[in-house]
Order: C-alpha cells, then sequence, then structure tokens
C-alpha cells in the first residue's frame, strides 16, 4: 500500500485516536477531587464515568429532540451529573471550578508518536479533525500539544453528530472535495463503518490503551478498513510518507 | 502599546489585508485570456471586474434573499458574469477551465511580510482568518502559502457575511471567548467599523498597493482604532512580540 489513490484529505477522530482521553481527564480530576474532599474516589473511575455520559448527551442532538448544542456545554452538563451521582453538589464547587475541570478536554495531551506522525502526514495531504469536540476545544488542545491541523472541522462545522452521515458528508462539501477523496482516521470501527457507509475511505489506528489495561472493544480491525495500521507512524509509511 | 488587555485571539481580513488579490488573480487571468483568443484585455482590469461583484454577489446572502452560499459558488457565478460583459461564452470556455481559474483565489500570494508578522503573532495569540472566503479556499490558500492559521474560521462557519454583525459575534462565540477578547485585524476601515459595532478590539494595516497604484481607498486609518500598524510586523511589533 503506498497511498489511496485520490484521497486528498485525512481527517481525525480525536478522543481516543490523537489524544488520551482517559489519563488527560484523570490527571486533573484528581486534585479536584482532593480540594473538594473527595479524595477517596478514583479519578480513572471519574473519567470513564464523565465519558459513559459522552454518547447520550449527543443522542439527544441526533435524534432532533434538542437542536445542535457543542460539546464544551454537553460536557459540562454531564460533569454536573456525574459529581451529583457521586453525592456531590456543584453549586458548592462553584463556576469556576467546574469551567477549568471541564476545560480538562481542551488539554488532553496526545499519543506519544502523534504529533510526529502527523507531520509527516502533513506533507502530502490535507489534515483536520473530525471530531464531535467543538472549535475552541479543539483548537485549544492543538495549540497546547503542537497538533499540525490545517483547519478545525467537525461536528461544530457540520452541525451535526458523528455517527450521523452528515457529518462525514457535510466535512467533504466544506473540503470541496468527493466523500471518497476524503479518509476518516479512527481507533472506532464504529466511526469507520458510519463513514464508509458515507462513501469515504477508511483507516484503523489501534489505541489498545484507550480505555486502559484490560481494554475490550476496539482490539482489532473488525472489517478490511482501507489501510490498518499500528499508528501514526505506520500510517504515514503505509502511505508512503 | 504593549498589547491589548484581555485580547485572546487575532482574527483576520484576508482579501487585501493577508494576500494581493489583484496581482494573484491578474497573474492567473493573464494566460486564461490570451488561450481564450483576448489577450487583448487587460488582466489587472479583469481583476478588478470581477472583484466588483463580490459586494453585491454576498448582499444577496445578507439581505436573506438567498440562502447562506459559500464564496466559491459566488466567485464562479460573478466569473461567468464578467466573461459575458466582455462578449466570452462560459459555454464554450468550458467547466475544466473556469473551475480552474475560479481557483485562482484559493493561489494568491501573501504580502511580503505576512508569513514572518503572523508567525510571531502566533507565539501570544490565537490567529485566524475572519473572511468571506469559503473554508476550502482558505484552506488550500493557506496550506499553498504557509499561512500560520490555528483554525480556518469566517462566514462560512458563522453562516454570515461580514459586515452582519453575527459573522463577527459568532466568531467569538466559537472560540469560546467574549466580542471584546476578540480583536480583527484589516486594511478595511468599513470592516473595523463593523467589528468594532459588535464590541471587537481593532487594528488597522495600511495595505496602499491593494488596489494597484493610485489607490483612493483605505489609505489611512479613518477611525481611532485600538492599533495602526504599517504592515503585520509592525503590528507584532506593536503588540511587544
Amino acid at each position: 500500500m503506498t497511498g489511496f489513490p485520490g484521497v486528498k484529505a485525512l481527517v481525525f477522530d480525536v478522543f481516543g485516536t490523537v489524544v488520551d482521553w482517559r489519563e488527560g481527564v484523570a490527571r486533573e480530576a484528581a486534585p479536584f477531587l482532593a480540594r473538594h474532599g473527595r479524595g477517596d474516589l478514583d479519578p480513572r473511575a471519574f473519567a470513564d464515568a464523565w465519558r459513559k455520559r459522552y454518547q447520550p448527551g449527543m443522542e439527544e442532538c441526533r435524534s432532533g429532540r434538542r437542536p445542535f448544542t457543542r460539546l464544551d456545554v454537553l460536557h459540562r452538563e454531564n460533569l454536573e451529573a456525574v459529581l451529583q451521582d457521586n453525592g456531590m453538589d456543584p453549586a458548592t464547587v462553584g463556576e469556576a471550578a467546574l469551567d477549568d475541570l471541564n476545560r480538562a478536554w481542551h488539554r488532553l495531551d496526545p499519543w506519544p508518536e502523534a504529533v510526529a506522525g502527523l507531520t509527516r502526514l502533513r506533507r502530502k495531504y490535507i489534515l483536520a479533525p473530525l471530531s464531535n469536540g467543538n472549535i475552541a476545544l479543539l483548537l485549544n488542545m492543538a495549540k497546547r500539544a503542537g497538533l499540525p491541523w490545517d483547519a478545525i472541522l467537525g461536528a461544530e462545522v457540520a452541525q451535526a453528530y458523528k455517527p450521523d452521515p452528515q457529518a462525514y458528508l457535510r466535512t467533504a462539501e466544506v473540503l470541496g472535495i468527493r466523500p471518497d477523496e476524503l479518509c476518516l482516521v479512527a481507533a472506532h470501527n464504529g466511526d469507520l463503518r458510519a463513514a464508509r457507509a458515507a462513501g469515504l475511505a477508511t483507516a484503523f489506528v489501534l489505541r489498545p490503551g484507550e480505555h486502559g489495561p484490560g481494554q475490550k472493544t476496539d482490539t482489532r480491525a473488525e472489517d478490511p478498513w482501507d489501510v490498518v495500521a499500528r499508528d501514526f507512524q505506520d500510517l504515514a509509511h503505509q502511505l508512503g510518507l
């Protein structure tokens, strides 16, 4: 494999594929919980609980029950719910501390080889996130981590959350290219299935540590994706870079 | 002046402020016109005529007579009209040649000091275009010219053309900041007036060659803008960079 003929742009799932959300959120949750008298809680379990509310929050928008609402707002609502699940009162915590912890999602670290791999891939392809994260979140993350995106795309630009087909199709349209000239890179088989159904090319990248030790989902490519790579450096290599 | 207190992001007008649209369009119009038997036409006058249809095209969208339509489409319609004004038949020219010339707007060169100035400014500020150009146009331009944007913003993201207040206000909202934390950098007093009315900070940069020799508009700062700079290097200097 020395490249997909015709592919002009690579768009990336971000949470789990480019950055390690679990360790990043846990790193900031730990001192937050300690400051608010709940040093007994496991910060990784806290991160998992927060993330567990991610799909249901977006589903309200995907179903049309709620207008499109950016992820920072959903994350904040979900944070308050997780605090309440643990017997903590968001009002006591206070706005400033809630806002600051909510922005932990803006400060996630990339997987170790991600920036180097993206930098290689950018020599040949247009690169952008195609994430459910909102523009400010993805921009702040990129600025902090040095992610070399050519543009910040995703759900907020498309006004549709993955795996809604419009999230993929409108991203191609905004880039001025056909769906088959666009490739989604993701560590999640479900995201790639939706992208393929919309006509995109697909690249699976293995991230076996996304959910910590003992991860049971997305431990292998479940369908014959156009490329299957160990990481972004391997992806760059397989694409002839 | 060593910076605006509180300003977090600089957003830039692009056509005329960052890039020289007149010379760039003329450079590509010249061989196009020669190939189609109209080497007698002045390519700079052709560029001016094309640009003259820019505001009326957007006004259809601003007024609500037409849904928001991205600039690549308006540029293409305006190109066909300019050809017809010169007695040329777009159908004879053909789709491929029309598309290629239309993308001259994706291949404009920056003013000589623009990339170096932006690179300095980016050390302290979030940088993005706030242009009426669409995302693909601005992305392709940035990739070719090396413009170091943190994100591609503007009319297509805001779904509103400047000087509609929503173009400025939605850009601040997408960045997750207040309007007064956002500064518009532009070579056009009218753009800055609309930005100031929406609550943004303002920086005027002089581009006396935008319209060629004998330029009569925007030859000076007409209002007391927060910063008035000779070029982007001077802007970086005045902002303490």
